[in-house]
């Protein structure tokens, strides 16, 4: 699936936070993906038309940006554009949980990528999920399918162990290293090239290349490490760096995947 | 302070420019904090009570930000939550000039983290203040007590050497490395790790924990230094590199503090 | 030109897209020059009386910002500071055509900075030229001749072969990295590059100083690839390094113009 998107460089039309939107799209360039950033609601349409994928991330969330993914949403939907929604935050204030819904319910949404805490509380299961960051699998398995099965779409639950699953399959993944926590944006990143594989396969075919996303993005981070343990800041441009570097073959080789 | 600044792992909500904005997220969570950044006035309230200390940094002004930064430091009074003013560009426009004057009438502001010419423009004495970055010590350190007692905050004014006042203790800080001015954002990362360090001790300590961030800054710079003095661009890497990696032992050793 | 940049260490205001601030204001650090991001139309006026040059560039578009742009174009020129169009993106939208449009006609523009797709737009060409990163270098010349003309104006249109023409005289640079396309914000940097040299020469240098910037970029990308060829993330902080050591006798020695 690596091979296929580099070939087809699929353009990716990011609405995503003011934090990581270079991270974003260096992650992208060197991936294979070509991003677009598009914010006005005079474009938005326009854009996420002409896109392979629409990655909507409400990391820093306004009530007007929220219109304009809403009609970029509708566009993507329109031209068959899978549309990637990321929930920053949800579950941090009432203002993004209320925003995830609007768009959850206005647009069809093709893949959820967030922490297991975001996740449960876009399900309304915030207090049932304590330790957000992987140590509940059991917890994080059913809100993901909680989330898939309410809004018809893939659910990438990321944590020490990432889940994915569109309600019926299920995979699990164990690659990647505990420093990407310490870089910003590594979480949204993700969203970003989930968006990249999904914009080269059919809907049928999302949780896969959703479950390969998450396998080469772990496996590169593993090299990075490898390449690069002096520091964090170090470590971050090093992950850029092996996002270019790792192939298909490497991923196939080197990826934890359970299902 | 350090040790129990990591050991706290303070959520510091960054209202910062849009230059900065991923620098000062990647520096925070190496030094050991949780950043996040909200901006809209729907949700600013929340996340400031919600925090250990809040950031307001005007570089990249608005009407509707300075709105709803008024809103987050109100909020953050309230809860007793640190607020920490970074005036970038204070006296280069009169807008600027205004923003900063409105949120210290309207906000009851713990520290100031600016430059000699910013703090000068605040507090009226523009004119006197020439040699902005560093040389005019006696000026520096007359501006930073008049901020000091003007506004019962404390006065973090930065420089070849740093003044720190509460406008009765001053501490001078003499770390540091001048390549942190060929990176940006590294003024205002500072404003950031001022912030961390405040969300763990109580208000009568903001002054020792300003000048203890202030020291750790300085140290992980000469580091950052020693181990990549190739240019700019690495060097700003090496400078978040050694954010994570510089330990309390390692401040108390090679800070250069006077008071 | 470069020495005389480092002499002067212009103040350059730019008016930016959201994805590339941070790059473009360490790559004008690092060349010598002092960047400004200035965005409210309260002090964009100011901002650009006060700066050597002002960037508008339009790479994450929207109408409020459009007309600050347009309010900091016209201080430019009542000031005499020159100004760099960077048309991101247009032929795209129709909304970012048509903004670009609405900035030359009410802005007197100095110098234009696109690729050919973008400035082919700019002069409804949309249809001749396919290749647009470089492939059709006769079109190119054809599209920045006709730009040029149109607004009296210097057009600087880049890939892989760089022409810079005021409509009679024409350089063609053959300097850079092929991996410059792999990181984000190196063409947008390249605009802000270009208005830092434009700020210390008189406007009938405007087309040497833009030819010399360019140059000394593709040499500077060229010493970077060399000292770090490890991936793209590596190499965009090498560039920064590079663009701090690159020396005028380097640019002298190593560019390839032809004129």
């Amino acid at each position: 699936m690596l091979n296929n998107l580099k070939e087809v460089n699929p353009l990716v039309h990011c609405m995503t936070n003011m934090v990581v939107t270079t991270y974003t799209a260096n992650g992208l360039l060197a991936i294979g993906a070509s991003p677009v950033m598009a914010y006005a609601k005079e474009e938005v349409e326009d854009m996420a038309t002409a896109a392979g994928a629409l990655l909507l991330n409400i990391g820093t969330p306004s009530v007007e940006l929220t219109e304009a993914m809403i009609l970029a949403g509708k566009a993507a939907n329109k031209a068959g554009t899978p549309v990637i929604l990321d929930p920053v935050g949800a579950g941090a204030t009432t203002f993004r949980t209320d925003i995830c819904h609007r768009i959850l319910e206005e647009v069809d949404v093709s893949i959820v990528r967030g922490n297991a805490g975001e996740v449960a509380a876009l399900v309304g299961m915030d207090g049932v999920v304590k330790g957000v960051d992987g140590s509940l699998d059991g917890d994080k398995l059913l809100v993901a399918k909680k989330l898939a099965n309410a809004y018809t779409c893939v659910a990438v639950v990321t944590g020490e162990v990432d889940i994915i699953t569109d309600g019926e399959k299920v995979y699990s993944v164990s690659n990647g290293h505990s420093w990407l926590t310490k870089v910003v944006g590594t979480g949204c990143l993700l969203g970003g090239v989930v968006a990249a594989f999904a914009a080269t396969v059919k809907p049928d075919q999302y949780v896969e290349a959703s479950a390969f996303a998450v396998s080469s993005y772990g496996v590169a981070a593993e090299k990075a490490f490898e390449q690069s343990n002096k520091g964090f800041g170090s470590f971050g441009q090093a992950f850029i760096d092996q996002l270019g570097i790792v192939t298909e073959e490497e991923v196939l080789k080197l990826r934890k995947v359970e299902s």
